[in-house]
């Protein structure tokens, strides 16, 4: 203890190849060469990278923290180096599009990439991954000019990015930016102060593109009236060299629960006159653009919780099959046995292991949509693609996190009262994992997105496709699966049904009633979330079975997907019904609610 | 922030003069006299100390915490005369016998006392809590000249008392405990090496009581092997003024996720030739003794769920009413408006009030049972009584603690990026919470105990009674209740239909496979508290509906009962059919584990 962190390669592998298919990722445009070879190397280096660089500072990281003193922030010991490792390995711009200096490969393969790197270390991973929503900001509405002048070295890492929205009075509310830029010929002057930054200042990196939302002078309210800019840290000569202070500065961070080693930073701008900013985009047209930033991240944020869950459950597992306590109650009168015996730790152990896996299946099945919206040359594939990343995005970001504050709790205790001691590193888990619901989005906010806009707002149509997926499967139940899989059908069966039975209770009460709509959306959002968890798990185990009919791959591994796919029919998904009617009949009860209920 | 907090006496008062009735109490022998007057004198005092002089610690010790160099423990500032005032007004003896010198209270009101010191200040109020157990197992096992020698300064508070079961190889197996004790004349001499014991030293008592268990020579292998020991940390001599140093010392202090200012130490009994200690009980006998405080202490902890429940819900509702984010999804167009207003956020916090309400009247309605185990004079009442106490226990100890780990989580997520930053103090709740479903046995054990102890062992009787109890409700369901009470009954029923059918089924099924009932057994505690907390809640819907009818009592208190009731019957007892599910066919998945599986 501290038990290593161990890729979880083959499981990665089994999702790629044999539930989303490299087949189809290499159909798509510009990923033909993408094949397995190219994508088992990635992965094993990738996985070496997660092990051994950044994991091991894991816990240091937690310990020792940020510092801050001089107006200037200094990384934990050995950060530096692990970030120089990472951008030397050319990750950073893994897969950014090859014409700014990327490598060009498909989004599904970064995210395998960065769950790992999440895993490790998730605190320093966040750095990466704001830089990659950076680039991908910039590459979609910067001009050619500002493109080829900052770039470059976002993509290869020798600078950093970050994402400005909050302010002390808007967090959630970001039309309540007050933030301010006013026009100076070329450029605007910014001033303001924005909270809650991610690496607003850091030495890993020469240079810091902060992209910041503000106001222009009579701006319409709301989020229609804010305009983004890019405010370097230290302004950039034309020649690339870095000019002078931009007078943006780190006032203060905070001191948090977890990731202790992400700088959560303060930031003024323009205390002395006015940070110079670029505008991205068009003027008033802001949020737009901040939405591809923000997209991106809110997925990445699911990554990180699909990576803290695999880290908590191998900590846990490896604790399980070590730790020694108690005759099992099947033999009550042998000698005593390693806690991985008692069926209720192998209950807990299951029930972190198959959500992990089933976080897994649905971030990457988002995660080849996005690839296919990009590539795909057929409009309606792209369409359908595109429609599919819309309505997958809350899920993957707040179903997964808030599956991972359950399993990293779980986390702990299995380990028992070792898992309270710091020492041990079970908690840290937990603590890192805590703001994931919350950072880029709450879950409230993601089930309002959820259920106004990707469910009522196109009336159902991208949310039918994904149902009418999942009732394919099941009206093509392969007639020679073995009787041990009928549970399965029959289980996700229910679930489907309780899912269709609220999204359709949802399209007729919620636009009438929005109310009803915010207060299950949640119950909603974790309804969905489970049942695509159910499928893609209980497609799994369908093809795990073809594999061992056919005598291919390896027969532990494709047994135990076939054992976690049960584990989950029959631990998770009759959950389904209830939350369907908590959906019917529990939202009326929360709008019974005044504010004196609560007194 | 952080806010104050605020005893909730009122609704303590609701559950002790309606749900439980004080007139019940006053009817059993010895606590005529505690009539309403005196308890809410009682309950009044002791709210002052729990806002007044141990909240206003809280944060201070978790920043803090203790300090521990030259093999002593101090105290963070305050903690101190926070004890001192505490035993100074008498609270330590709350409970005990005044033949002990204690003030002869009722358990049911120690218990409602006692929820507001650990809604304060958990990591202090542990202290007396385990002084609490000390005295009573002291109480209960001791010999007359030990009562007369060692309790007066326990019930005094001017000692402290510990318990010292575990250790490196004997966690949740007490069984495995290897400390030595050997006879020489009168008193024996204790070694051995202890973890985990909270309280271990600190510098608010003058002396402390530990209480040992340990292993005689040739004694049998397991529990039953075990001899409990009164090990003083300074010896008393008879005139009860302070000997010797006993040769206990505290090794190391654990750096724990919360309750920092809780000393939880490594203890060496006999270092330096052996630790005088005083059997208590029988030779062999220490397991039955411990019990007295386990039981104890369990119930406690129960209760300090509650408290940190209570603490977190005022804390995220005070946030609530304060914090305004966006505008209302039911007025889009109106101002902006306190985030209490948005339906997700009021789902969150009735989700916390609910069940905060609901494991309150659980707690108390096992401490009313305390009570009547310990003083009816009607020997059917007095066994059911003790039966009663039996079953809630896991339940008051584990349903608790369980669900205050989701509370204090949600208590997080209310605030938002607010609530990541430990300043706001919601993750300092969290924290704090995180050990109480590990410590006194974790959940596992305790559904163990529920399911083989409590369950089948006596084939179902006493859990039929209480199940009965809630069918007598359902049955005898007033002709006259408002119609929005019937959603209320129609769930509470089908609550109480899927707990029935899963312990049918366990009664089936658990003697022949213990495996599947392990596997279960959390499912079937969750199902259990679940249904219980529903049971106390709408009995308490239709009290206050009684007394809105007969124009008795705060109106807008017994309204809210009956909102909070019906929360709670279409937000949470909808979960019970799936989790009667669960327990049938979930256990049998986990059963088709193997080690294997967890690679």
């Amino acid at each position: 203890m501290p038990f290593p962190f161990a890729p979880p390669l083959t499981d990665i592998r089994f999702v790629l190849t044999r539930l989303i298919g490299i087949d189809k990722l290499t159909a798509l445009p510009g990923y033909e060469s993408t094949g397995e070879d190219i994508i088992d190397a990635v992965l094993t280096e990738a996985g070496k990278i997660a092990s051994e660089i950044f994991a091991p500072l894991n816990d240091v990281g937690d310990k020792n923290g940020i510092k801050f003193s001089n107006d200037k922030i200094t990384m934990p010991q050995g950060f530096g180096d692990a970030y120089r490792a990472f951008i030397d390995g050319g990750w950073n711009g893994l897969q950014v599009e090859e014409e700014f200096g990327g490598q060009g490969l498909p989004s599904l393969i970064g995210m395998s990439v960065f769950e790992m790197l999440q895993a490790a270390n998730v605190a320093l991973a966040l750095c990466p991954m704001l830089n990659g929503g950076a680039i991908e900001l910039l590459s979609a509405h910067g001009d050619e000019a500002t493109k080829k002048k900052y770039l470059p070295k976002l993509v290869s890492g020798e600078w950093g990015g970050t994402m400005n929205l909050t302010e002390s009075q808007a967090g959630s509310d970001v039309g309540a930016v007050k933030s301010k830029a006013v026009k100076e010929g070329d450029h605007y002057r910014v001033t303001g102060q924005k909270i809650f930054i991610s690496y607003g200042d850091h030495d890993m990196v020469e240079n810091i593109m902060h992209l910041v939302l503000a106001r222009l002078p009579d701006a319409p309210e709301g989020t229609r009236g804010l305009s983004l800019f890019l405010v370097p840290k230290i302004l950039v000569n034309d020649d690339g060299s870095l000019g002078e202070f931009n007078d943006v500065r780190v006032v203060s961070v905070e001191h948090k629960l977890g990731q202790h080693s992400s700088p959560t930073c303060v930031m003024a701008f323009g205390d002395k006159g006015g940070s110079v900013g670029y505008l991205i985009g068009q003027e008033n047209g802001g949020i737009a653009a901040m939405f591809t930033m923000m997209n991106n991240a809110r997925l990445n944020v699911g990554v990180q919780g699909l990576g803290l869950m695999e880290r908590s459950y191998q900590h846990a597992r490896d604790y399980a099959k070590f730790r020694v306590q108690s005759r099992s109650v099947e033999d009550p009168k042998g000698a005593p046995v390693t806690i991985i015996h008692h069926p209720d730790v192998r209950r807990m152990l299951m029930t972190m292991k198959s959500y992990t896996e089933a976080a897994r299946a649905v971030a990457y099945a988002c995660g080849f949509a996005i690839d296919t919206a990009k590539r795909s040359t057929d409009a309606t594939q792209k369409a359908q693609a595109s429609a599919r990343v819309n309505l997958l995005t809350p899920i993957v970001k707040a179903w997964t996190t808030e599956i991972a504050n359950e399993i990293t709790s779980l986390g702990v205790q299995v380990l028992g009262g070792v898992g309270y001691v710091e020492e041990a590193g079970a908690a840290q888990h937990m603590r890192d994992a805590r703001v994931l619901t919350i950072y880029e989005g709450t879950t409230g906010i993601q089930a309002h997105d959820l259920t106004f806009r990707k469910l009522i707002h196109d009336q159902g149509a991208a949310f039918r496709a994904m149902t009418d997926e999942i009732s394919a499967l099941l009206d093509t139940w392969p007639a020679d699966a073995p009787e041990n899989f009928a549970i399965m059908h029959e289980n996700l069966s229910h679930a489907l049904a309780a899912l269709m039975d609220a999204a359709v209770w949802l399209l007729q009460n919620g636009k009438t009633n929005p109310g009803l709509t915010a207060a299950s959306a949640t119950s909603f959002l974790r309804l969905f979330g489970n049942t695509l968890g159910g499928y893609f798990l209980v497609r799994s185990a369908l093809l795990a079975q073809q594999d061992l009919t056919a005598k291919q791959g390896d027969g532990e591994f494709l047994a135990t997907k076939i054992v976690t796919a049960r584990f989950y029919a029959t631990n998770i998904l009759p959950q389904s019904v209830g939350l369907a009617e908590i959906i019917r009949q529990g939202a009326a009860s929360t709008l019974e609610t005044t504010e004196a209920t609560f007194n």
